[in-house]
């Protein structure tokens, strides 16, 4: 659906770098597991730390590690110097998110000069099997020229 | 919009006995400030352990506590022994989260027998002033015998 | 939430003018029932010709004028010259649309100078009585120097 | 991500009696091009009768056949008798939708007993070539016993 030509050669280290710098997946314990133009994965152990009431992993972690998914697949497309801010998301949650990990997978829908449309599915890997838990639907801006909003 | 008679008259004590078990709000530092019937507020403060790239509370901190300012806000006009689940949530995220506190207002627009539709606010507090940052608008599950799924 | 100050004097003019372009609302038989700054307001009486399949009015007609009134109200408030396009909207259908007429009512949330956050509420009238059927959040865009693309 | 076995072996007959019964299909002119287990077709010509104001098709009308097709999927996968509803719907809209005909191509994502999550392209054709417009993404009710709501 999308070319996913990178503007940026450098565009893994980018996006390795501004995931570095986000403090809350540190805090959650994610990790960036492949970058690729236009498609961007990212794990996260499942663990008492990130639940809900009932045990799952919350909504929040789930969507936390969509947001950057997506995100950071429309960044790996965006012309060095730009920022990424995402304007909106919206995450359909089909399943307890219970297992051993979750793994997100975000992709480039759509990139267009101010607004790209990403997608991000996440799944939830339990004794060698993955299943579906959620959908997420994000529109992500390039923010160009902002001081202090890059990468 | 919503009469918003609690059919628990417990409903504030189930609210709080939830949250507390929520693993991931402990994680994040939030607090849950207010419970009223159809309205619940939590509180989060902004350090960088919650923050992205920028420096800013990350969306996924964002919408865990809006998501929970919603749906405990459904929570709580929910019947004895029901359980609430998240169906999916949409976040428009209007301006950069920045400041000493988020402050996640819930409420339920309307409430019916299987699904709830509940929204929430977030604020960020600054020197005193509070300024929109975000806007939540979930569809809550009424789970009812379903193992495992209470409150 | 907003001080709604129109940057155009002109701005009902410009909405009716604009409204009176669009094919849909004559097809659908709607009407242009109230414009302020940052809100605007838009009828549609309940009819077979808009219904689906139980004959209760169909969520793309519900969806229709809801995203305009929210895309009017965003208008409402843009200087003069830009044109108005919806980015994305979402809207939750919490009651059957029926009745005798339907009354969108759409507000700006939070202008930006690229993003317009607004919402509109759906209600049914029927025998002097409102009923909420519907709620919906877009994110509206400012279009500036794009040929073809005014109001 | 789905087997998608239907449960009703007149899931294809149900689905066009259904259609034929909504009369914003004909209103539009949008006509049932394909209905396969968990996958609905539908095609609307391009004309002034159901554009916005700047001659594109209406996110309106381009919402009413992305829904529909969202929605007669799920139904080619529910029990006979059900009923289908759409609980909420989010749509991004990302090119104008211009050309001859829109195509709606509907798809369940996960099928479960209450809710499923379903999801519609719509592409623009334009001298053969065709091009992705909008993206729905809808979560549709399984209604079982509701007086009037079968299909």
């Amino acid at each position: 659906m999308s070319t996913n030509e990178p503007k940026d050669p450098a565009f893994a280290a980018r996006v390795h770098g501004s995931f570095a710098k986000q403090g809350l997946m540190a805090t959650l314990g994610a990790r960036l597991a492949r970058v690729a133009p236009g498609e961007v994965e990212i794990e996260l152990p499942l663990s008492p730390a990130i639940a809900q009431q009932h045990g799952f992993a919350h909504a929040g972690a789930v969507a936390a590690i969509a947001d950057n998914a997506a995100g950071y697949a429309a960044l790996s497309l965006m012309p060095p110097g730009a920022g990424v801010l995402t304007a909106e998301f919206k995450i359909n949650l089909v399943a307890p998110a219970a297992g051993e990990l979750l793994l997100a997978r975000g992709r480039v829908v759509k990139a267009g000069r101010t607004l790209t449309l990403a997608q991000a599915e996440v799944l939830a890997r339990q004794g060698g099997r993955e299943k579906l838990v959620a959908l997420l639907t994000a529109t992500v801006m390039t923010v160009e020229g902002r001081e202090g909003v890059a990468d």
